[in-house]
């Protein structure tokens, strides 16, 4: 799995060790540290970073060869029109939802951004005033967090609490005038996949209060078996928007090619009132990529989740005695409790090893946020690394 | 020239005859039509498409070498700060602008769009209000055109009008209430290359009605001696919003990576007030493209500049006589008034030759865009097929 096939040494330059590794769960430190993104560049050469939410693997076969092969062919204007930008996206997202939940958004309402950020951005300018309220869970997506804070929508938090093994969401029963909640299913930073029992508690408490739900399911191709995903939008489909994008579950963080699906009216109108063109048009190369992404990709993607969920139970197994792990049902995020002051800073210092401060989520400063999407020797040198020094 | 040495064979499927082709002005109609953007996708298969305004040639070999490098190394998060999305492009632009014109933008106040188009739209929507006036040349491009209804800005005219073998603008005595000067230089559709005197006239007359000027120079890299391109930021850098691509000379329309230079501090406060993402991020692989082009692409450039120069002059020798075209200064776009009524549909039908109507930049429909951004081989048969019919 994961492996690249023939690339073209003149173009890659000194990438190729890195780029015809074979398995990708056979990738070490050396080869993943040609990785220029901001993931490996803000790590010193003697740091192994696990901090933002990319994975160290090269993106799968046919992604590659569908951006080469949009390359060679045509760059131009593509064959879309002004007033639906990301032909065929919108089909190929509504596709992929019908086959793997049996969610069928219609493609008419599904418009691309570069981000999900952006989106969020967007619907948030249209929908609501500054200086209301937004619900949203606790600990919160740290992006996230700096856009509420950007645009003064403060959040309104619906605290995740620990509960045994897992985390227990309380909606606040005074929404505090707030018209969107912000959904993030799975959760980023926990790793929590909502089941259908929380999630119509949240479409109950939504039809009470009358919200739009904005439901990033950015994460929902990362779930470990027996949790099942399950798009918001079969639950209200007139009250949610629903954002998502192949960056995450195909690791390619800067492709900058995402949708929303508007299945809000309110959000429709709202966007509408708006200039056509306001919020850009994705690259012909970030379309041929998520298409071959959603179309091509699941056998690379099966082989990308049976790594990930090995790891989030070598984790389990080896972190420190003492620290509080809940083991993620999604994502390749593990959200830790150290119970040392200025975790991240420390384990950097002690352990050379660069995590996300539970701060940036809102969360107490002995918090982490631990990427474990990386190949079994990588994850192996990380926690001999923080073994030796905890 | 336009060389692209080895390819993926895998990759490109039936691609390679044509981005193996060795010159680009020895493309044939057969190789051409293998692209699949909207230019030839919207043209039927005994048509020659000379409308939409991209060129039939390959990408830059080290374009495609840099998106190629990018793929294979790391396609995560950039490693760039949320607010200042793009990097290395603004500081790219200002070293082109300094070695090509003496111009010194500061790298600061340049930002990402995906396109000129959204540029426009989101410096219109912060700077004037619904009702109100923008000045601008007409004829004028159609895409600006659009915005400009779409968004309730109607364009107050300073016309083009023919003068011998060139243009002349006349700038309207009273600007209406306008507090936008909408510039395209080199301008679409006529190919005008405005000289510094007519820029000193459009600068004087800002000065006089306090205008912001948002600059249009996406052709500036393809003008014809001795005319010579000026950025208008370089007479105004305090009026001026200078909007730009790489896409355009470097045939690359679907790239959806393009640049805004604040000059303006008018327009710089007035985009502040906005969210930070909400015009979103253009993808690793347009920066890449671009910085490609940008620093690596100059000889590649001046092949396309002689085949569009020898172009140009082909159409003045055989076009048929009666049609009224004034060589133009830049651009790969001939703007002409065959006389014909309808002359687009009548093009297409007795000569099949799919040109842009005139209707669609607010002239006559007597006049076309024709454009000329082909080979030598495929510029014949247009003109055999044109010769044939009229």
């Amino acid at each position: 799995m994961g492996g690249l096939g023939a690339v073209n040494a003149d173009a890659v330059g000194d990438a190729p060790s890195y780029a015809v590794c074979v398995d990708f769960d056979q990738l070490t430190v050396e080869q993943a540290r040609r990785r220029d993104g901001t993931k490996w560049a803000q790590a010193a050469p003697d740091l192994i970073p696990a901090w933002v939410a990319d994975m160290d693997f090269p993106v799968a076969g046919p992604i590659r060869d569908a951006i080469m092969h949009r390359v060679v062919t045509d760059m131009g204007y593509p064959d879309w029109p002004l007033e639906q930008p990301g032909l065929p996206l919108p089909q190929v997202f509504a596709e992929r939802m019908a086959a793997r939940y049996g969610f069928h958004p219609d493609p008419v309402h599904v418009r691309p951004f570069t981000d999900l950020n952006q989106s969020l951005q967007a619907l948030l300018d249209v929908l609501t005033e500054p200086g209301e309220g937004v619900l949203v869970h606790t600990p919160t997506y740290n992006a996230f967090l700096m856009t509420l804070e950007a645009m003064n929508r403060p959040p309104v938090p619906i605290p995740l609490v620990p509960d045994g093994e897992t985390w227990r969401a309380e909606l606040p029963a005074d929404p505090q005038g707030a018209r969107v909640l912000l959904l993030v299913d799975p959760h980023n930073p926990t790793g929590r996949c909502f089941t259908r029992t929380e999630l119509e508690e949240i479409a109950d408490y939504a039809d009470r209060h009358d919200l739009v739900v904005i439901s990033d399911e950015i994460h929902a191709d990362l779930v470990f078996a027996p949790n099942e995903h399950l798009p918001f939008g079969l639950l209200r489909p007139e009250r949610t928007v629903t954002i998502t994008s192949a960056s995450k579950a195909f690791n390619m963080g800067g492709l900058h090619c995402a949708i929303a699906h508007i299945g809000s009216a309110r959000a429709r109108e709202a966007l509408a009132t708006r200039p056509p063109a306001l919020y850009g048009q994705p690259s012909v190369l970030g379309v041929a990529a998520t298409v071959a992404a959603w179309r091509e990709c699941d056998a690379w993607l099966d082989g990308v989740v049976a790594v990930l969920d090995r790891n989030r139970k070598t984790l389990a197994q080896r972190l420190p005695a003492g620290w509080t792990y809940r083991v993620p049902e999604a994502t390749y995020l593990a959200w830790i409790d150290t119970g040392i002051p200025d975790a991240a800073t420390v384990l950097e210092r002690e352990a050379r090893v660069k995590v996300a401060p539970g701060t940036i989520y809102g969360a107490p400063d002995t918090w982490i946020r631990l990427n474990f999407g990386t190949s079994g020797p990588i994850l192996d040198e990380l926690l001999d690394r923080i073994r030796r020094a905890f």
